[in-house]
């Protein structure tokens, strides 16, 4: 536990979060893409190995990011923006609204995509609702000169800054002329424009390296080549931004997280809770404990550790209150212990939750990810898996329904039949199958792990207050008769 | 036509709707609910026989009644209280806004159940917001001296009330105290308070007419007799309301329009698409209309003409404006026509969208509804068909859990398999099977009927930007290479 009291030094946060970024780095045992900037910071960091998101889509993660509530609790059950129009509920005691309570000045450029404004507040704010998204999320030099801006100020007070990149998320659907992951945005190419502190780095697709949930073919591979072009522009953002820390003096007293919001937007990867949807890279670096520097951790932490971290940082407590008539209760806890010593114990248990995507993409899923297994629910397994708008333009979807149809070798662990039907209930042994590909749920040898299992994610949907709880085979009761003991009721449908 | 221009007379409007209020009532043939009251009304109105709601739920319904757009048009996509938290679209250009700035002062009393505040502002507001549900939506004598109240002021204004009786939505969720439809709420006994304008009308099970879509069992006979003992109070309400206005002597320059925002609260009712959930009461009358007093109609309308309706009596215009980037038009047509003459084409044809209700009940639907057939299209069709928490604990459905686990002879013209798994397809020929019981769907006698019914609901759904116009074979591509031709492109998903 790091005492604050005493400290007179000026104690602030940056937290960077990429966009649908995944391990593709060699702080990640990936030699091919390229990030000198990442293994930088991993070099004054320690590197979590097992950080998980609760939930793989970008504004309901991101509200969990900003709570600590996973979405069903905060009300975020889908995408914010358009017509998906998600928001969290009125009276969530948010990071920034919290921090801003306490004379903490707060701080947020890039990609925001939660609200409503009053939930989520930062005195300074430089977002996609007054910017374009391209600009404030993927313009790493437009970036870096607000972020200069708001540590040049005159303002003393101790700051949390929130970076939200854009890259490395696909763009092939809304903007084509750039490439899939808007590789060529801003690469000094005519009609591309010009990012001036960016140098694309390129790669053959016969280099990369596909992921084992990814079908190895010659389109996916060049997807991938062009995700890993992106990369080097949000690795060269993180090291800009760094470097402002650092020309500004405040390097030595900035507590410095970066991770990303869901999986990568390959098949099995964002919008899915399988490993490929919800580990994320984590690398936390205190300027005050440089003895895990360059460390690694095998704790099992999610995002919803973030608000008690940062919480923790600045000395800060959580308030006591209700949304929805439920006593409110953060579920994580701070990771700053892990930054003196590797826990021994605890730290071995993730949960997720997720509702929807775009409105139309109704799956709710929960999870519960320990050591060995993961338990996935799926609340709507009849319909297929639904498939988001620009995920279905990209070429590796493409390329899925291309050879589907044509009955061609997909060269996937898949196929697209297996990826749409689910069944109600997944169990994985995840350190004999890490590649969740043998599904021991309806194997009798596991009954009492699935029960064992099914308690206690049940426990935790009972804790974060989930309206969810009971379906899809029960009706949740807690008003009138049922007020004093809420009670999942049969509904004999068949699920 | 109604030539405004030249009126020197001051006209307003009283809108009174009923919560899961059906054809009760001696209006509708049914000669065994007592209802003097809307009786009263009925001979100085237009009687319509075949009026529809576009959404069978209470708070999409109250915004398609309230902004003349369905629910997937304006984003109020399912309920809007408590952890369900839908909300219209900030830029909605709701009725009561648009009267507000046309100086035309606005009321409401009773159940709103809609928001943001900002898109639906009344200038005089006692709602569930700042009272008791049960006081402000139930208690007639406390409705009616609000109702005093406001037209007891000095504002000379002309108005726009409206009127959200909570009756008679059930309540033995809730309160199971006052009866399974608060029937004993204020009826004078020890416990139930008093409400000193309510004269409580009782009624026999072995009475009632059981609607052919309810199953006819003692429990459910019993639960209709508490119903109608509800309808007493919704009906003597209604009494209270327009006498008010002839206290205050604007009865001879106000518009009454009577309706109901969903079906009953029974099986088939409510959340359904049925006629059972979609047929709605409506009565309108006009004081400078009398040539139809007492007529009946046969015209086909919708809840979303109820806005053009308002906005001719008023002599406004719909303003041009854009929501999500899409140009927004109404789809609804001005009734006031149809007061002076019943029309000899036209008004043939509605249509109604649904998408959830509880936000855990996700059950798509689009109809289309012409003088002979139903079309429903079930975009979430290998789920089950989702219940209320409200209606799962109502004797009549109880019943038939009950009956059905007992393999007891249910008396209903389904079963509880065939009322929750439903094909993607429902076609009703209803002229012929008016309780939409022989589904034509998968019959190629129908193949053009169903093709050119599929076009016109298309149609619409494309002039209203449906989100769901390509659920659920498809995803909506509207942007970058597609902005400029929106395409369902395939998902190869097996539905
Ligand atoms: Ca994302
Ligand atoms: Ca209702
Ligand atoms: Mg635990
Ligand atoms: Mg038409």
């Amino acid at each position: 536990f790091i005492s604050l009291s005493y400290c007179k030094r000026l104690q602030n946060v940056l937290v960077l979060i990429g966009d649908d970024a995944g391990f593709e780095s060699p702080v990640y045992n990936n030699n091919i893409c390229k990030t000198p900037n990442l293994m930088k910071l991993a070099e004054r960091s320690v590197i979590f190995k097992q950080a998980y998101t609760s939930v793989s889509s970008c504004s309901p993660s991101r509200s969990a990011i900003l709570s600590g509530l996973p979405q069903h609790q905060n009300g975020m059950y889908g995408l914010h923006h358009s017509v998906h129009h998600f928001n969290s509920f009125d009276k969530v005691q948010s990071l920034p609204l919290l921090l801003q309570k306490a004379g903490i000045r707060t701080g947020i450029i890039g990609k925001k995509h939660v609200g409503p404004e009053y939930v989520y507040p930062f005195d300074f704010s430089q977002t996609e609702e007054n910017h374009s998204i391209l600009q404030i999320g993927r313009n790493i030099t437009y970036m870096k000169n607000y972020l200069r801006q708001f540590l040049n100020s005159n303002d003393t007070r101790p700051f949390f800054m929130y970076i939200g990149f854009h890259d490395p998320h696909r763009c092939g659907a809304t903007h084509p002329e750039y490439g899939s992951f808007c590789e060529k945005f801003g690469n000094g190419e005519p009609g591309m424009g010009s990012i001036v502190d960016w140098q694309p780095v390129h790669y053959k697709p016969d280099d990369v390296i596909v992921p084992y949930f990814v079908q190895d073919t010659p389109i996916a591979r060049a997807d991938i080549a062009a995700q890993y072009t992106t990369i080097s522009r949000l690795d060269q953002g993180i090291g800009l931004m760094i470097k402002e820390l650092e020309l500004a003096g405040v390097l030595d007293d900035t507590l410095i997280i970066y991770s990303s919001d869901n999986g990568i937007p390959f098949p099995n990867g964002r919008t899915n809770l399988f490993d490929a949807g919800m580990a994320e890279p984590m690398l936390i670096s205190s300027p005050y404990n440089t003895q895990r520097w360059a460390q690694q951790s095998d704790a099992m932490v999610s995002l919803v550790d973030i608000v008690p971290t940062v919480l923790e940082w600045f000395g800060l407590h959580y308030p006591d209150y209700k949304l929805n008539k439920q006593p409110v209760k953060l579920t994580g806890k701070s990771l700053l212990p892990i930054l003196s010593e590797e826990p021994t114990n605890g730290w071995d248990h993730v949960y997720a939750s997720h509702d929807l995507h775009e409105v139309t993409m109704y799956y709710p899923m929960r999870v519960l990810r320990n050591r060995q297994f993961k338990l996935i629910h799926n609340l709507n397994y009849k319909m297929p898996f639904p498939i988001d708008q620009d995920f279905y333009l990209s070429p590796t979807f493409q390329d899925i329904l291309t050879r589907t149809r044509h009955k061609e070798n997909l060269n996937w662990t898949k196929s697209l039949k297996t990826y749409y039907y689910r069944t109600q209930w997944e169990l994985y042994d995840i350190l004999n199958d890490p590649q969740e590909l043998n599904n021991l749920a309806y194997n009798k040898q596991y009954l009492d792990v699935i029960k064992s299992l099914k308690i206690e994610l049940n426990q935790w949907q009972n804790v974060t207050a989930d309206p969810w709880i009971c379906a899809p085979n029960g009706v949740l009761e807690a008003s009138g008769t049922y007020k004093s003991h809420p009670s999942c009721l049969p509904l004999d449908n068949d699920t």
